[in-house]
């Protein structure tokens, strides 16, 4: 079995380098830091190498002491390894920087749980069906038999709630439910890491919410939302992009509305335009009209024009899907 | 055992009249559905009697054709009924008008997780360390070997979900875990539960939202938030007391906050505040010097006064407290 072939793997290293996904969000770091954290109870060295510093969301998380963020020229660093992990990393695109430590590693392994995985290691090991890399983790370590203690079982519990938005989406099952009763019982403070990952925000997104709301509009009798912020408002604000996210939401979660839509004014004549569906519209239809992409409830596209010329074409276009 | 007892009565017992919480919640409301539809499998006739009509968010429960509406006069209807059970209800006044129907009833029940019940029926079964009435009516139609079937386990998955803040109130122990993987196991559509209960929101909330943000205020270095809602705006965006619920939270989840004040206008020269603390400071303490009252975390007062007076007063015993 591959858990079999990736934990001989394992055993065999001593010098062990994890790299998680850019950008790396709560599954990528949080599962990063529970394999570097039970890989330290073997005694193996044990780096996790970061493409950007940890977020502000993350920084309760324990093993930082663990991770080193790339810089230029550190690529010598790590000839010596002979372990290279990739965890939540469809394709080795996105380990960016840092791909070529992952490639010239002796040995590759890659754990992780999208359905689209390119199968870019020595090892490939792709649980598509599974919420999070961190469910995945958790059954790795059982295995094991490693000790999951309170700081394993913390960055663990960080992934899971991570990836299924706190057991919310779809992708939340029984045993995503039971994995997370078995962390608690080793001790993780679901009160204090829920408010760190879900409810803090910084005041700058708090004031673009304002903003966006109102500039909220109502199309076909309460079924379309738009909300769109410019380029100015984002300077006035001092917001960042990384402030826009989820604010689609805001649309989205209106009584009676079917698709929302958040557009965001770029400095080049362009609008970033995320597309969010309630029910039965797929969105990913709009989004490939636009040259965009993504799911049926989530999906995204960039389009040429002013905030009014881009919210006209989306508008008209969704009515019409809306009609059919 | 008290649960054999509860088994017994309700074994016994023809007519079996349910009645949740004055305002049922997620939890009263869920309890209640999932006990009438597992009396219903037992071939009782089942009554839900509730104060008020079920409100938007849970609408989508199955069992809403066993609920009736308490009006003027229907005492009479329930004098042949052999069994009343109160639900999530800490004392007798929490049942309103419904309280006499209870009273009169030949046998009664009380289960509840509030450790402040009163144990005001003739079987008391309360459970405080539980997070919510659905995690006991888990556990007692476990023991009744009633088949929870579908409809059954979204009732009890909403209950849960709603006590505990979807799994991130500390209430949430591995059990409530455990139990939510069941009921999932049971057909639960988990995402479109969350986003019933937890991702609809009316138009005018979040029209409330923009003038709560924009009347936010900051002291001491960003740890106190401060916002206010005037009676003019509530009337101007036609918004219910409803709409003001959780409001205070978007002071409380900005970065930095230890203490989030919602002030919100009312008709007679007072102002409603709602106090939420992220840390360390007890907000009930700051609540008492107002004769109101709560929790460490979340507490409340009714202060006479205008809003700026009320601001004043509020934050200066706050910024006393913080030096402590």
């Amino acid at each position: 079995m591959m858990v079999d072939k990736l934990i001989l793997e394992m055993k065999k290293s001593e010098n062990i380098v994890i790299l998680p996904h850019i950008q790396a969000d709560g599954d990528g770091l949080g599962a990063s830091l529970a394999l570097g954290l039970a890989l330290k109870k073997m005694s193996k060295k044990v780096k996790i190498l970061l493409e950007e510093p940890i977020s502000f969301t993350y920084e309760f998380l324990p093993g930082k002491e663990l991770t080193q963020l790339y810089s230029q020229g550190i690529e010598s660093e790590f000839e010596k390894y002979d372990l290279a992990i990739a965890l939540d990393t469809g394709d080795i695109e996105r380990l960016g920087k840092r791909a070529p430590i992952f490639e010239k590693s002796k040995v590759t392994i890659n754990i992780d749980h999208h359905n689209t995985n390119s199968e870019f290691a020595c090892f490939n090991y792709v649980q598509a069906g599974l919420s999070s890399v961190g469910e995945m983790m958790y059954s790795l370590l059982d295995i094991m038999e490693l000790n999951i203690d309170k700081d394993i079982a913390t960055c663990l519990y960080t992934s899971i709630i991570s990836d299924t938005g706190g057991f919310r989406y779809s992708n939340t099952k029984p045993d995503t439910h039971r994995i997370a009763a078995e962390l608690i019982d080793k001790g993780v403070d679901v009160a204090e890491i829920s408010r760190r990952v879900f409810e803090t925000n910084s005041l700058e997104k708090i004031k673009l919410m304002a903003h966006a709301i109102n500039s909220l509009q109502l199309y076909e009798d309460g079924k379309i939302a738009i909300i769109s912020i410019g380029e100015q408002t984002m300077k006035d604000e001092g917001a960042t992009e990384d402030d826009c996210n989820g604010m689609v939401n805001i649309g989205r979660d209106i009584q009676g509305v079917e698709v929302a839509i958040m557009l965001r004014e770029c400095d080049d004549n362009s609008v970033k335009v995320n597309l969010r569906s309630n029910g039965y519209l797929d969105v990913s239809a709009i989004a490939n009209q636009f040259s965009g992409g993504g799911h049926k409830k989530a999906s995204g596209c960039i389009v040429k024009g002013s905030l009014e010329e881009v919210k006209i074409k989306l508008v008209d276009s969704i009515k019409k899907a809306l009609m059919d």
